[in-house]
């Protein structure tokens, strides 16, 4: 057969299968190839029955099929395996072609791959794809970054297969794919973008938490709730799926979610966002908490053991419930805001280590629509990068800070009130610390400051001298000349 | 020259100094080499003049003043520069001598230096030294893991220099070092040990910070209080240094702590020990938040500029101020039992992961005396161990779970008094948050399993079935008939 393919997609789980329906729908030949080749022939014959979808039943054939330069997309497993099909893609594709890996690789894989491939005279991208089947399907959020070079072959198949937003301006829609940046650019953002989404699941669950233990709601009536929230502020595709998901009945009747066993488990995302703000040494504090909590509740059987040691008291809250669910939106809201004001003050210290360009307003449109993080508020951010693009913290942004202030007083009554009945809200409470933390001119480090230089000579700096000058006291009397310069605690 | 000495050390950097003057102390002949070899010269001048100190001023010259098996200790900063001696020392050294680290190496590179070492014939051993100065000269704790056949020949010696103990049992009194384990073990209960102090130095802060703020004492008052707090059972190292430090006046007279700049820095083993519990799954919730403080320290311009857009409003806390105090104490304590309860957590599982056999009671010893966390409330979880040496969970011994109980009440009028003041409290409030989470038998995760269930299709178990059974829900009545095995968020 005459090279005639657009792109091949390789690897047939949901989500690879899901991309190559979306392009064939815009119009590309799209060659899918897998491992287990069986499952070719089945997707041809279900899912793909009818379609212009090649079936290839060899990584040989399936390069004779594309169009040059080739395009080849990997969606599959992240990690070794993705090492291994480069070193056989290397054998059946030539300079110039282009290799992309659409799974969720860390970032550093996706650096040294990306000198690895073009060492051989290949391009490679590495690609965020974020909105599960249904984004897959019908328009996820595209985040590549690696080879710039390659951009420009791949462009218009993801640029049309892309989730597509309106313009704020009133312009015409925009496609939520663009290029973000050389390197690991694309999948630090959609690791990020991950660690935000764990976030935000977190901050849902902890205010069902307290309209299910502190205001006695069922199911049902939190429903509702979140359908109304879902017409404001809130809306999002998290805040809609929850009001899908507690209206939906089990077998007999009664909610499914009542139903369902309170252990998350957590993949390597959460996790990596969580390291590497370690490593850049920025505050992500409500996505660590939120990456613990699942941790948390995956040691079921120690908190049932540990429950029965340390009983519950009386969780419900006083006072007007109406009044409460206010307040509760407001908490989760200005937590959200929180949430991504760190989400982007990590991404900035990525991009100064990394020599990355990132255009933060593009990185909120590219979320705007498709990923699971979609919602009404990343228009807010875009539009607050559109009007400062030097923006250094979300926080200060006009909207924002008055979003903040508008909330704080429920925020702080929410927390209070959760802390003083035992309803444990790590996500909501991590935020408000940070805020207060943040917004406080002078914290308490001035002690631990004189702590680390009473016991390990670290020596501190003064409010009284310029910055840069660093001051040792003997604080015992003891001690001697010698002052810490390569021990350090 | 004979070879006659004892031990070297390699580093003359104040832990080595004092290292060195601590070994001569207790009758050991050690060789001090220095890089910078008039460093010797001038150690051997003032600090170790009249002493047994032998200096040598290269590694070969060094090696042969070292009885067999040769013990060289090194005492150099942690990363590169220990890979470069070991190869120097590879050169000098025989099969069976024995290369000690004594640095604040990463616990992963002691697993690789320890199988490097061995390789070659020779004994490695990676120990945690802990005590600052201070305790370096007269009695530091020592955490020792690594080659176990190098264990005998340099026990003598580090148990000799290390702090003692009065037994708990009125036996005869203890030396705060013994074996850990194979490999990275030493390093490992080391990390975390700095991990824990990082806690304990951020809740003493939080601690200050409500006195300062809250109740609007001053340096001068709350040396008072710290003082009274080190005579109960918050007695400990930590808070004695902070006594100290609050009555330290500055050459005005004025309290020195006030003239302290409030931006902590922070090198490596916090960090690590997050990030360690970040690869395991173990919520060190506490840790997290210290080292994230620190972060937020960091931020000093940023915060003074924050500052001025969200205005304090009035921290003070309504109450009797000596009721506060107390409060403020049970608050410090509870959480102090939440941090090391998921200390223990993180190193159990490390030991799980890597085929450690750790002394949970021992580690406890080692670190009642001689480090920076010492305290007599590590006495009492030596005693829990001793009790209970199958013992999973602090917070389940009876000691600790009558503790927490007695502190409960205060710890959530703390916490939410706080929050509601704008004082930021993040240490105090994520221990209560683990504390509320660990003993909830019913956490929110099973609308979390369901979010995830509905955009990727992460299936989830239920209540209401054998565990190990996953299910997965059509939640919207779309979707298709293959779920995600491969791809994952």
């Amino acid at each position: 057969m005459e090279p005639h393919a657009d792109i091949a997609v390789v690897g047939l789980a949901v989500m690879g299968q899901n991309l190559i329906l979306n392009m064939n729908d815009h119009g590309f030949t799209v060659v899918a190839y897998n491992r287990t080749v069986s499952k070719v022939d089945e997707f041809l014959a279900q899912e793909a029955r009818g379609k212009k979808v090649v079936g290839a039943h060899s990584l040989a054939e399936m390069a004779a099929l594309l169009k040059r330069p080739r395009r080849v997309m990997l969606m599959i497993k992240a990690g070794r395996a993705v090492d291994d099909l480069i070193d056989q893609l290397l054998t059946v594709l030539e300079p110039g072609d282009i290799i992309i890996d659409g799974g969720n690789s860390l970032f550093e894989d996706t650096i040294r791959r990306t000198k690895f491939v073009e060492s051989k005279g290949l391009l490679y991208i590495g690609t965020g794809v974020s909105g599960g089947e249904e984004g897959a399907r019908h328009g996820p959020s595209i985040m590549p970054g690696g080879s710039p070079s390659a951009w420009p072959h791949v462009k218009p198949i993801f640029q049309a297969i892309a989730a597509k937003v309106a313009d704020a301006a009133g312009g015409p829609e925009q496609s939520c794919c663009d290029w973000v940046g050389e390197g690991g650019a694309g999948h630090y953002v959609k690791m990020t973008h991950n660690g935000i989404e764990y976030g935000d699941m977190q901050l849902i669950c902890e205010a069902y938490h307290i309209m299910k233990d502190g205001l006695g709601m069922t199911a049902g009536e939190m429903h509702h709730v979140f359908r109304e929230w879902n017409t404001g502020e809130l809306e999002s595709y998290l805040i809609e799926i929850t009001r899908d998901i507690l209206a939906k009945t089990d077998d007999d009747g009664t909610p499914l979610v009542d139903k369902i066993l309170d252990t998350a488990g957590q993949k390597g995302t959460g996790k990596w966002t969580v390291i590497s703000s370690q490593e850049l040494g920025i505050p992500i504090t409500l996505i660590a908490e939120a990456v613990y909590s699942r941790c948390v509740s995956a040691l079921k059987d120690q908190r049932v053991l540990a429950s029965k040691h340390f009983k519950q008291g009386n969780p419900k809250f006083a006072g007007d419930r109406v009044a409460w669910l206010g307040d509760i939106r407001k908490a989760l809201y200005a937590s959200k805001i929180i949430s991504y004001t760190q989400g982007y003050m990590l991404m900035r210290a990525a991009a100064q280590a990394h020599h990355w360009n990132l255009n933060y307003g593009g990185i909120a449109l590219m979320w705007r629509g498709g990923c699971i993080i979609r919602s009404v508020f990343l228009g807010e951010i875009k539009k607050a990068f559109d009007k400062n693009p030097d923006l250094t913290n979300l926080l200060l942004d006009p909207f924002f800070k008055k979003a903040i202030k508008g909330c704080v007083r429920s925020w702080r009554k929410v927390v209070s009130t959760a802390v003083k009945k035992g309803i444990p809200v790590p996500a909501l409470s991590t935020a408000l610390a940070f805020f207060d933390g943040f917004r406080n001119a002078r914290l308490p480090a001035n002690l631990l400051q004189a702590q680390r230089d009473f016991f390990g000579a670290h020596t501190y700096e003064r409010i009284d001298q310029p910055r840069g000058q660093f001051f040792h006291t003997n604080w015992t009397g003891a001690g001697g000349r010698v002052s810490s310069s390569t021990y350090s605690v």
